[in-house]
Formats: C-alpha cells, structure tokens, sequence
C-alpha cells in the first residue's frame, strides 16, 4: 500500500524570502495557477498580515478558481499584549477568502524567553488561543512550530507541551520546522517519530531548511519516521541557503520511497513547472538541479554516452520523462530532434521524425538559442519561428525602422521618451511618432498606432507583462538583453521574445512577435 | 574520542566532468596548492591514461611541494585483453610520481555483462590481477567500486566478491561508489556497515554523486556507519547534478558529528578556497551554498535581524567565522530599526538607538522602497544615502541631463545609440557625447567621458554586471524598473540601484551613485 503524501508549497511565502526573489502579487497569481495545475495539496500563498502585496494576492484569490489545490494564508500567533479577537494579525487572516490557515508559534524556550520576552507558560495560552479562535470561526489550522528541534535538543518537554497547547486549540496539523537549518536527519527522524506516535489523531508535517545542506534528507526521514505533509518551495527557494527543495522531494518519494504524491502525468509537468517559477522570479534557474535541471540527464563521456545507448539504466537513476525532463547527450543533436518533434506536435503540425526540415528548423533553434532567444515562456515567438522555416508565414507587416529619444532637462524633472516608427503594409508606408512613459513605452504606442489602422482587431490586445534579463553580466552595459514580454486579449495570454545587445531593438522584436502572434491566431480562427 | 576522517578531494578529476567547468594544467596546479593549504587528506589530480591535460600535471607535478596532502593518480583496472604489466592505463598510472592511485573497477554484474561484455569472473581476475601489480610496484592502492549500491541492488553477492577480490589483491581502501546517484541514506548505511563489519583491516571510503540532492546525507549516513574516507568535490562540481559537496561534508561532520577533518584555522580558509575554486572554473559561486555562499549567513526580515542582535545563534546554526564567512544583514522592506543601526556600525557611524536621526533614516528608506528601491545587492546606494540623510554627502558632481536617441533605419540593420549629457563639476559644467552597444552603454560612455577629466581615477573602474528588474508587469510597457549595477576598481566591488519608469533614467540614477561610491571610497582612503 502506498502512503499518501500531502504537498505543501510555501514558494509564495518562505520562498520569496530568497535573496534576489521578487514576484508582483500578479506574479504570484500566475505561479499559484501553474502549482495548482502541477498538483499541489495546499499552496501557501502569504502573509497578509506582514505587507500589502500579499494582501493584495489574497484580494484577488478569487480569479484563481483552482482545480487540485487548496490555498492556505500565513500568519503569528497573536501579539503577546492582545486577544486572540483584537490582534490584528488573526483579523488580516480572517478576512482572507481560506479555509486553512498556517500559524506559526515559538516552541523553543530560548525564543520565547530572548526573543518573544513573555513566561513560558504566557507562550503556550497564546497559542492555544490563538489556535482555537481560528478553529472556533470554521478555520483548518495548521500550526508552524518555530525552531522545534533546537528547541526540543534544549528542553524537549517545553518543545512537546508547545504542540500539546496547539493540539488542544484543534490543530489540523502539527508542523515541526527546522528554521536554522542545522539538523541532521537522524535527529529530525527521532523527534518526528515521537510526535507522531504522541498525537496519532493529527497529521505531522515537516518543514525543513537547507543550511547544511540535507533539507531534501531531512524531510525525507521526516516521512519514513511518519510525517505525513511535507512542506517546501519549488527549487528549494528561500532565506540564506532555502527551503527543502520539493522538486526533489517529491519525485524521491514517489520513485523511490513508494509515496503517492502526483498523478503520473502531473509529475511529467515537475521541470516546465520548476522553470517557470524560476523565470517569473527572475532567478536563473540552476542547470546543476537534481531532476529538473538542464544538465541532470546529460551524458559526457563517450563512454557513457555508448553504455546509455545501449541501456539508459546504465548512467541513469531514473527516467527522466517521468519528471518531464530529457536526456541530453552532448555528442548528439537527439534531444533537440524530440523537442521539434514533440512541439510540432502539440500544434497539430504533422512533421516526419526523417523530413529534412526536422535537421534544418533544430539548426535554425540551436542557433537562436546560441545568441540568447530563450523560448519558455515565450512560446508564440517559437510557433511563429517554426510557421517561417515551414514556409507558412504570413507577412502581416513589415517593421522598417524605429527613432527613439529620450530627454532628461535638468535633476527633478522626469525625462520625455518619443518614438517614431516606420512599418509597411503590403505596399503602403506608415510613419508615426507617440510619446510615452519611457521610450519601449513611446515604441509600443507607436507600433500600434502605426498598424491599428490596418488591422483593427489589434485594439482587443494589451502588454500584461514585460521582463528585462541581461544575459551575462560579464561586460557591463555592453551585455546583450533578452527582453520577454506577455501579451493578452482577454481570449488568450502569449509570450515573445527579442534579444539584442540594445535593450530597445530587443523590445522591438518583441513586440512585433506579439503584434504578428494576435493576427495569426486571429486568422487560424 | 573523536573520529579522524580521510578527505578524498576529487575536484580535478570527477569535478572536472561538470558541465561548463574548466581548467588549464596550470589551474590544476593552483586549485591542488589551495587543496593543500586548506588540509585535504588526499588531492585526485586527474586521470593520466585518459588526457594529455591530465598528463601535463602530473609531469609538472614536482613543482607543488605538498605540505598537508597526498596526491593521488586515477585509472581504471587493466583492459579485458590485456595483463597487468602489458596495460597502457596501468602503465602511465606508474610513470606519474605519486605513491598513491585509485583504481576504478565494475561491481556491478550488470554492467559487467552489459558494457565491459566478460563473464563475471573474469571481471574478478581483472581487479585483483590490477591491484595486485600496482601493490607490487609499491604503491597504495584505493579500489573505486563503480555502481556498488546498485549492484549490489541486483546481486549482493556479486558486488561483495568485487570486494573480496580487490582486498586480495591488496588494496588499501575499499571506495563504495554511488555512480549514479539515486541511492537513498538508508541504502548507503546498510551496504556500508555491512562492507566495514566484513573488512575490518581495511579502510572503507564512500564516493557519491548528487542526482537525488542526497549526495552529502549518503556521505554522512556512511561515515555514521563505519565509512573513514569520504570522496568529493569543492562545491559538489561534477557530472549531472554534481558529486558530494566537502564543502558542506567537511563542516557538518566536524562540528555537528564529532568527527575530526580539519584544524580549526584551516576550517576558516574553507569560505575562501571554495570561491577560488569557482572563480578558476569560471563558474559562479552559488549564492545560496550553505556555510560558504553569500546568503549562507544573511538575515532579511526586520524580526530576524532583531534576533540576530540579541543573540546570533538564534537564527543561526552555526557562527559564521567557524567556516571564514560572514554574517550580512539585509536592508529590505520587511526590517527596520536594527538594520540602520547595524550597518551604521558596520561603517563606523555611532548612531544611538534613539536619536531621532534612526526614525528619520528609515522613513526615508520606507519611502524609497515603496518607490521599488532596494538596497540588497546595491550596499553603495544605501550608504551614500544614508550619508545624505546624516549631512556628511559630499557633492562631487551634480547630474544635470541628457539625451538618449537610438535609431534604426531599416529591417537587418543593426540600432545606433548615441547619448550626451550634461554634467556639473563646481561651477563648470561639461557637456559630452558618445555612442555605444545600446543606449545605456552610450550612456555610461558619455558620463565618464564628462568626469574623467575632473576625476582621472575613475579610469581604474569598470561595470561588472548590469541587471534589470520590472517592477509590477501588471501595467506592460508603463511600469517601473529597477537598474542594479555592480562595478569593480580591482580592489572591491560595491553596488547601485536606480529607478523610474523610464530604463534610462533608472540607468542614469545607478550609474551617477556607482561614480559617487567611487570619489567617496577613495576620498575616505
């Protein structure tokens, strides 16, 4: 029999506590989607009571209408000089459209007594209270308990009457958090081992931090001592060295430990799912990563290339489709063949694995890729590109050229971006200029102005996101820029991309792509 | 009593399979002479018989001069066709002037039939005919057992006797190798105690590679069960997903498992070698390493830092000085208070806690960073800041304008910018112009082209990195970004942020503070 396992994404929350990891409550909404259509139980997604952002996620939670995942709001105990019924905080987390609330309270006497400044006895009525006064209004409560096994390793019966108050408030869950990420799994089995057995009514979850580097190993034993919900972040985001990674987590206990986490087709989407998050956050995403990495099934030597010709299993832990990942062998152009194919594909293009134009569109790809196009999340730049090469594309409009100025007068006054641009369509010229907030703002108006005319249904369509990555750092403001910009209307949301070492004339491909994308698609009806 | 443990460095050889990684024979030379300096038991220097590369060190090996390790030269065991004293790989591995060679053998029967294709037995001969011969020639030999753990997965029995054969033939050390890296701890431990029970006499290592993100667990699982060297990379570099991390290995058995590896003065070089590893590689440190990355120890939110204050090990599982890294606390809109009197301290600002200067200071930052400033990565910003707000800025230049045009006149032609600007020194203003790649280097360009005259030591300092942030992709086009520069003198690297809706002018403000931080740092002296 399987043991099942509930999935418990903090991304959103601890995640974006990371150094360099910065999301808009958009952002947020967008990663909330993609980890409910991966399959998460629940998705923390923040803290209303800590900063507007993520109040504003939570205001606008009711768009998301997920399918798998329960979405669950963040929060403290309450404030040692207040009720559970005036702190703020446990107001905040009322006000938000969940049924399940995360609540995290000190169970370690050190904190309590240094940090909190309150009796240890005052710290265990507060949770208590506060615990009982979210369950008493229809809330699912999970309790956090903060530095747990530090605390436990000091004074094991505090740490225990901590979750006993928790438990009696009627806690949903008892989470044991490693918070400085300095135990070692043996301790961490123990001390979950023990709870487990104490409170049998209640679900154990473990939430682990990777500053020795055995997060992944920690939440492991944590399920083979009985945890049954395991909370992490995509990639292992987080403070100082991150969370427990659950793009490792989860595959480990499905492939190796006989826990039931994803639907086989669900794991399938792990890589896309870890890559888009990593894009969104505007962090590279590691090549190195365990599973969901570009190197993780690459083969080098030509001696494994031979053995993993032969049989896979030879080099290989796992397969990686079953995560959605591909095995590269880095003699070979194999890998790039299947992503054509497979894309294709997924578009209703018919293309035999043997036509030629499989060997020419993969060259065509490898040396887009070379000078930085990048086609995740920008995927209409891709279907576009292939239209060419197929010799199915339609040139709506031609763009010309462009004039961008942007004048600053003196300090204090902001500057003035203008743009003219010149496109053609068919035989007519069109030449506009526009002003705008910045010049790939002035550009932007001024495309549309120019082709509005001839293709009226442009109007319906607007920029709902715009990235800017610089693609090595290495020479300064030399470097070239991958510009990726989202485009919506209403019907449809698509990404392009332009890359150039001129941050504007990397926004002009951009925006063209995503001009061109709304007549194709307008077109193909 | 503490456990003395062997520190098998594999770097140069397994590490050097790493996708991206390389290094020249002369590199290979420096990384082995910082190996040394931190106190590794044993240095891997490479594989003779496969590489000229490898080859060249070895010649020049003479050269290094060990204080602290034993260099160790890698093959395999002799070819199927061959004997021992006939074998080209055995033969270099003689040739190298070491006095101790790991050779690495098949344990695995299915690898045995599958890929080397000889009967099992013949694969025993094999091993302990090459063991033997090296031994006989005077030399320690280490046995490598490829794929053990999932060898003896299949057939335990098999495995054992690959064992069994190699301490015939005399082998020194007894190396399990996870090769493929999907073995859980428990697996590890279990095989581990078993081989370490068997061959008491012998010393047993555990080679691990990181596919599930278990390599340092399984490393510590085997050393807890009888495992006395442990094999690995500097940062985990490897092939896939990488080797076992010493860099997180080493620390974690010497404080947290008693065990004995490193003086504790030589423990402080650890942060140090583990970046000059990076930077020789050409690979970028990992920010979020634990014990050695820059995050490992940075403290974010307003209640960490507080803590923090009080008593470090409150959020820390480890005092950073232990392994030469340093604890950094980040300025961002979550802390506050503790923050500005923290990095006052750090710059030698004594500030009270009450002044009102303290209340000030952080409703400016509040302020800034609800316009999408932030100081984490942009120290200089903050600081010159923070020296305006306390009266001591010096006004070295004032920024007074510019112009920003870029022009492209037709469809395949490359964008030209061009930029001038306006700039005031005292009562002379400067007026210059430049092209560039992209309007933002025309820009830089020109700046310097105005200051330089003034301040002729500017020319020491170049751009290291430049990125761009968008702010809020809810408004397209319109929305702010945030512009990080980071520049380098040679001596130090300091960081800047600008913002606006406008790429430009947020370029402009970063690029005036970095020039700023400059004049400032060398005037302070």
């Amino acid at each position: 029999m399987t043991t099942r396992i509930e999935l418990y994404d903090t991304t959103l929350r601890d995640g974006a506590q990371a150094e360099g990891f910065s999301l808009s409550a958009q952002d947020m909404l967008r990663v909330a989607r993609r980890l409910d259509e991966l399959g998460m139980t629940y998705i923390e997604g923040g803290w209303p009571g800590s900063n507007p952002r993520d109040r504003e996620f939570f205001a606008r939670a009711g768009e998301l209408k997920l399918a798998r995942s329960r979405l669950v709001a963040f929060g403290s105990t309450h404030h040692k000089d207040q009720r559970p019924e005036t702190d703020g905080n446990l107001t905040e987390l009322l006000r938000t459209p969940v049924e399940v609330v995360a609540l995290v309270g000190k169970s370690s006497s050190r904190h309590v007594e240094t940090q909190l400044g309150v009796p240890l006895t005052r710290n265990l009525e507060i949770i208590e209270g506060s615990v009982a006064y979210l369950a008493g209004q229809g809330r699912t409560v999970f309790f956090d308990a903060e530095h747990f096994f530090d605390g436990a390793a000091l004074d094991r019966e505090y740490s225990l009457a901590v979750l006993e108050a928790a438990a009696r408030g009627g806690a949903g869950a008892l989470v044991l958090c490693d918070t400085n990420g300095g135990n070692l799994p043996q301790t961490i089995a123990g001390l979950v081992g023990e709870v487990c057995a104490r409170w049998p009514q209640v679900t154990v979850g473990i939430h682990c931090h990777n500053d020795a580097e055995l997060a992944v190993a920690c939440s492991l034993a944590a399920v083979a001592a009985g945890a049954r919900q395991v909370q992490g972040t995509m990639n292992g985001f987080g403070e100082r060295c991150g969370n427990a990674n659950l793009c490792s987590i989860i595959p480990t206990l499905q492939f190796k430990m006989g826990c039931d986490c994803l639907e086989p087709e669900r794991m399938r989407l792990l890589t896309s799912a870890s890559r888009f998050v990593s894009e969104l956050a505007n962090l590279s995403p590691s090549r190195y990563a365990p599973y969901v990495g570009l190197s993780a099934f690459s083969h080098k030597g030509g001696l494994h290339i031979s053995a993993v010709e032969k049989d896979p299993g030879l080099y290989e832990h796992l397969s990686p489709e079953e995560v959605g990942n591909q095995r590269r062998l880095m003699v070979s152009d194999l890998s790039g063949r299947a992503v054509i194919l497979g894309k294709a594909r997924q578009w209703g293009l018919i293309i035999e694995p043997e036509d030629p134009m499989v060997r020419e569109l993969l060259a065509i790809l490898k040396d887009r890729e070379r000078l930085g196009y990048q086609y995740e999340g920008a995927e209409a730049s891709f279907e576009l590109m292939m239209n060419q090469a197929l010799g199915r594309e339609q040139r709506w409009f031609e763009l010309i050229g462009f004039r961008v100025t942007d004048f600053k007068a003196s300090e204090g006054e902001e500057p003035q971006a203008e743009a003219t641009v010149r496109v053609k369509v068919g035989e007519e010229e069109a030449h506009t200029a526009a002003t705008g907030d910045g010049p790939v703002h002035a550009l932007d108006r001024a495309i549309r102005k120019a082709l509005t005319r001839f293709f009226p249904r442009l109007v319906e369509m607007r920029l709902v996101d715009y990235k800017v990555r610089v693609l090595s750092g290495a020479d300064g403001t030399a470097s070239h820029v991958r510009v990726l910009i989202e485009s919506s209307d209403g019907a449809e949301v698509w990404g392009t991309v332009g890359v150039s070492f001129d941050v504007i004339e990397a926004s002009w491909q951009a925006l063209g792509d995503s001009i061109r994308y709304k007549l194709f698609k307008d077109a193909r009806g």
